[in-house]
């Protein structure tokens, strides 16, 4: 199929009318959470999690043995202006690298049985340097949401949507500060590993994107036409076609957040699909993630992107549905209640 | 083999001769993460976790796919004094469940491919009032240790100890106290579920117990004589014999901790071996990793005991190994470097 949105505005009317969890499975499986054989609470957030993901997949046992992660690259523009570490052929190389299976995220799919789809959104042809120019057209942002909207496979029981993209940190601190306000040095940090300067130019560069479409920022949508990039674009696509299946989506990083917080502010409420992987070492994702109202599950020091750490995630994740959905209840093994 | 210490005198010198890492191993490790398709560092803790866990198995390449999870089982003589929010005949109808594959852990087990074995120490004989008499005999403290040692597979990439033992809280925070100092109210939680009555029974139980055996609490052996159970000395044992084999450890939560607190207090360095799978939410646990000096790799409120917290982590673990063990160099993948 093909994305039901030629325009925004059309996308934007996509996002109005998505699905809400089932709350008749959701209460189903909070009933036998409490019929498990443990004391009540004592599986903490696990508990909460598998309830919750019952509630989307409308089933009172939830399944988490066959996740999606979907990457998505793109280049940037604003990486002429040297806010990265690495040089921006890098994005290239680095899809060659998932494609034979040597990245991080490659690993982490085998290791919890996730499929994984790479997709490479025009990387001979990177986003204008948002400093000067919108980094996207209409149509391109549109051709990159669909693409993310595309990727998805309705029949994942999870979904995690990772980025690469050299200048990509960049592009997510000024759709940040341009939804959220602040100072642009509130949202940059090392991304890939900038030293001082490379962290003032990032800053400078969000400032100046932030002055020149000023006029646009109000709408979530323009901003991420404006100052976002292809990949950034596909993970909100694919955030929102997940919704439309009624796919939880585990969030990763900085990138990945600023992705979803365009689908949040163009409609509230757009996220209740979506939990918070983990929170990254990038110095911006900890206030992204309290914008977004979203606990993370994981606090390990990951800054790498690719979806990796939401795809470690996954390992809880099923862990949690592991218990719920396999655990005997207190008749099923005679065991006396508190 | 049965264990080479039939007195505590004699587990003591074993402690005293324990083995260390592989200096050389993980320092090839090392240079291998430093080589691998990723900015310096951006992997976080599963970086540091996976050359760690390389000094230990002497290898460059660790590995994580055959992790080993042992479950003991006791029950307490303190039970009798309502501390606890289940009955005591709980205990063993959960070792029954453990077997028919309906708990928690064997859930867990399952999805992260750890083999289970599970030992019920002498339940129809549970350990002495503590606050009357010391819990256990020499001979009988060593049987425990002795059954945690043998319960041990040298083959496993990985241990988890785990626990079930109605009133073995109470047992766990007079060993913290007896060892750390501190009020009894400083370590004693809610366990299971115990209303305030039953959070100060724990305390005044606690509180006797460190006075009926104060003459002995200066020797971290005769405290987990004393104040012990069975199920927590033959953690004990097990965490010992895996240091002996160079099999690194995932502890468990305050119960588990509190049995790797008496090795600690023994023989300073005794759980260089060991990683902190989670921070419970028991009230003294936090405190007790922080006396340990163990960061937890996990905080999602789990309270349950059964070896379930370091279950989760062991899932962690093996998203760290996959990374190290599987992921491209530069070189190979000819990716650019910074």
């Amino acid at each position: 199929m093909t994305a039901p949105f030629p325009t925004l505005d059309s996308f934007r009317a996509v996002l109005a009318a998505q699905p809400a969890p089932d709350a008749t499975a959701g209460a189903a499986a909070a009933a036998r959470n409490g019929q498990l054989t443990k004391p009540p609470g004592s599986l903490g957030r696990l508990e909460d999690l598998a309830i919750w993901l019952a509630g989307w997949q409308s089933r009172e046992r939830p399944q988490a043995s066959a996740p999606q992660v979907v990457i998505f690259a793109g280049n940037h523009g604003i990486a002429a202006r040297g806010v990265s570490a690495f040089p921006p052929e890098v994005t290239v190389q680095m899809v060659a690298n998932f494609r034979h299976g040597g990245a991080a995220i490659n690993q982490l799919c085998r290791a919890y049985g996730a499929s994984m789809t790479v997709h490479a959104l025009d990387l001979d042809r990177p986003t204008a340097d948002f400093t000067a120019s919108p980094a996207m057209t209409e149509a391109e942002v549109i051709a990159a949401l669909t693409t993310g909207w595309n990727a998805v496979d309705p029949k994942a029981h999870l979904l995690v949507t990772g980025e690469m993209g050299i200048g990509n940190t960049t592009s997510a601190a000024a759709i940040a500060a341009a939804l959220l306000g602040g100072a642009p040095e509130d949202w940059v940090g090392r991304g890939t590993g900038v030293d001082d300067h490379g962290l003032a130019r990032k800053a400078e560069a969000v400032r100046t994107g932030l002055a020149t479409h000023a006029a646009a920022l109000s709408d979530p949508l323009q901003v991420l036409r404006c100052l976002g990039g292809r990949e950034i674009a596909a993970m909100a696509g694919a955030i929102a076609r997940a919704r439309s299946e009624r796919i939880a989506v585990v969030l990763d990083g900085f990138i990945c957040c600023a992705a979803a917080l365009v689908l949040e502010r163009a409609q509230p409420g757009a996220l209740d699909h979506c939990l918070a992987g983990h929170i990254s070492a990038e110095a911006g994702h900890g206030r992204l993630l309290d914008a977004l109202g979203k606990q993370p599950l994981l606090n390990l020091g990951l800054r790498l992107g690719e979806g990796s750490g939401a795809a470690l995630a996954l390992g809880v994740v099923q862990g949690a549905v592991a218990c719920h959905s396999g655990m005997a209840t207190f008749a099923e093994a005679g065991v006396s209640g508190a």
